[in-house]
């Protein structure tokens, strides 16, 4: 792509090809040249149901709906009409037990940055109000992994421990980052020395905690992703999260979910932490992507006490609910949850199967439903590796320094997984 | 609105009332018990060209869209085909002079907290690269001014000035604020002792940048509101911002002028600060509200030497693109920019005729084009204001501590300005 191509574009070196939207369709993305690609990347993983799927073009074709097209409300202050019932119908349908609320927003970022303020108001509000006698602005902190990835605006880049690149030039908060469990995979086959390490972990977590508490400088909340996705594709034990929940609450600490990357049913349940079987729900959980529009669900006591601390002009785009609703409904009816543990099982055990057949260049590869991964020997190889497999016909994303990571839509099937296998091997092949 | 016709909504006080947007139509906006107001708030100054235009609906009906509207494509990676030539005949066809690169964000604050990042990212590139050597994350900081509005994410809260309730709790960045002028109005009687208080702001600014680069906490760049619009419409003259500009080159900090409200069409030119005369232009614009997309445009040596380092999923939403490119038409061919200055001419000079006939409640009638404001006595008087004249049929919104802004859409005329004059003088006689 060159700059002639594309002259007022900010940065052209990170644009990978131009796309025919009109042409693509189910796992199908199409490029301007007519080239057909499974795609197992759906634009970082932000498509739900597959391109062009006659559900939403219905949604954007209904003559009732053109109101909330063209009008964009201020949905805090002027809702359309039906606004509660298609939260109602759309995501408390889907709602994690234990939350009755949600507050809806235009991105990822402003989920877990206006998430972040909701931390701060209610810890404020509760634990430290016996500390804080004066309003103002306080030295509050959000204890977050090395490895996580919550965003790029300033609050949620202080939380982002991924590339340096991310972060670099930008000030940032001094906030305490604890280790994330770096684990060795298949998980099962390792328990023991994985639970070691993830014991290690909790450990200088909780230590954190109360140092950084006894300094004066509390911790609010704690940060996690289920699976840290841009990060590389780290998993933790659902016995981690567990007790990771339990040392929140603890010493107080809201426990927040991110769940932008892994919400939305690609693990075989709606959210990835619904898998912990935690008893104590989490206290707010933030999504994005796959949701069509930002926001994050909360515990009541996460209500501000008084209007217009958690706002802005859009809070989110009502067309995005729209879409959103039928997309929960084909959800439902096509059971894509239980297609994507199918799907997801054919995926992990080819890629196991290439990794026993390529070791000296694939290894670890893991994953929940079809949120999978692999990790490749190095990052040039890694690289190449995703051009040939497009060159094949299959687009991919990378992640971490050498990890790639596979991110189908909830319409992806076993068919689909094949396909994908058969196609992935050739590309590994040439590697030789 | 009772918390029981709305459950799940965050904050059901914000809410003003529930309104029918398929009913509203250019000025007048429907409320769900079919009340129609001539809206002169517009979303909050988000409605460009009035509800329901039915250029907006050829749009959202034009079967070729329809790919746009379902797939939401991550622009920054895999952009639709007519991605370029919808930035150029949309965003770039009004670009102010001087910016040939323009940024696609979905929202206001997360345009703001990405063209600070440009900033920080451009300072370390050049001025700083002498000082340091080792990359990292460095101490620097953004200049703002008191009573400013940046929006309400963790980066752009710390830049805004206006309530107490919308800071409260937030840990912030320890940044320098300097004092915005406190003008006379009308402007034009009292020039000299505003130039003096101006002259006053302007030198603490300056010292405030000299000092904080002493501590080696510099200064990247300066923000500020061609109108300081939440903090309640203070303006301040052309050659205040003409000098600041100065001041921003002469410390080699940029001058990022955030036109989020001002932006759009509503002071007779495009954009506010072309009101200016600026030799220099400005370094980095933002915008959002009435360009339906957020985003920035910015000079060449904003561009990050590297991709990534500005990036997110969706960067925007390109359905917002198609919709402002047929806005831009509209405003150009049914020459929307003279109707505001003709509108706001007859809006003023009623504003002027009111506060003399009511003294004792009114004063500091103020505005450029229909871009107006009026200070009542004090807020509850404001507030009483806003909800009388609301009954009457107008809908208002507040600003600052007892101001009311009003922000109609460029379709609103001569004729609608005079309606609201004496429906807001009826509201007014109601008081005493």
């Amino acid at each position: 792509v060159s700059e002639h191509l594309c002259p007022p574009l900010q940065s052209v070196v990170q644009v990978n090809f131009f796309c025919d939207y009109e042409e693509s369709k189910g796992n199908y993305l199409v490029d301007v040249d007519g080239n057909r690609m499974l795609d197992v990347y759906t634009q970082i993983a932000s498509i739900p149901i597959g391109y062009n799927h006659p559900a939403l073009t219905k949604v954007m074709t209904d003559p009732k709906n053109m109101g909330t097209f063209v009008n964009r409300p201020a949905l805090g202050m002027m809702p359309p009409e039906q606004f509660s019932e298609k939260l109602v119908n759309g995501l408390m349908a889907v709602a994690p037990k234990g939350f009755s609320r949600v507050q809806t927003m235009a991105c990822g970022s402003c989920s877990n940055e206006n998430a972040y303020k909701a931390i701060f108001i209610w810890y404020r509000s509760g634990v430290l109000s016996f500390f804080f006698q004066v309003p103002g602005c306080p030295d509050l902190t959000l204890l977050s992994f090395m490895g996580g990835f919550h965003g790029r605006t300033l609050g949620c880049l202080a939380t982002t421990h991924t590339k340096a690149i991310q972060k670099l030039d930008v000030p940032s908060f001094d906030w305490p980052i604890a280790p994330f469990p770096q684990l060795r995979y298949p998980l099962d086959q390792f328990e023991r020395e994985n639970a070691r390490e993830e014991a290690r972990c909790l450990e200088e977590a909780e230590d954190l905690i109360v140092k950084w508490n006894q300094k004066g400088r509390h911790v609010a909340g704690v940060v996690i992703e289920p699976i840290q996705a841009e990060g590389g594709d780290n998993h933790a034990s659902f016995d981690f999260y567990r007790k990771l929940r339990g040392i929140t609450k603890k010493h107080g600490c809201a426990f927040l979910v991110d769940e932008v990357q892994t919400g939305g049913g690609s693990t075989g349940k709606f959210w990835a932490h619904e898998h912990w079987g935690l008893d104590d729900p989490a206290d707010i959980v933030s999504f994005s992507k796959k949701m069509l529009t930002g926001g994050y669900y909360q515990k009541d006591s996460f209500q501000p006490d008084k209007p217009f601390r958690i706002f802005n002009t859009w809070l989110g785009d009502h067309t995005k609910n729209l879409l959103l609703t039928e997309v929960i409904k084909v959800i439902k009816t096509e059971n894509l949850l239980d297609q994507a543990k199918r799907s997801g099982k054919v995926m992990l055990e080819g890629l196991y199967d290439l990794q026993d057949k390529y070791p000296h260049l694939l290894s670890k590869a893991r994953g929940i439903g079809t949120f999978c991964a692999i990790d490749v020997k190095d990052e040039d190889t890694r690289n190449l590796l995703l051009l040939k497999a497009r060159n094949k016909g299959v687009v991919l994303g990378g992640c971490g320094t050498q990890s790639i990571r596979f991110r189908p839509a909830l319409v992806f099937t076993e068919h689909h997984a094949h396909l994908f296998l058969d196609i992935f091997n050739d590309a590994i092949a040439e590697l030789k």
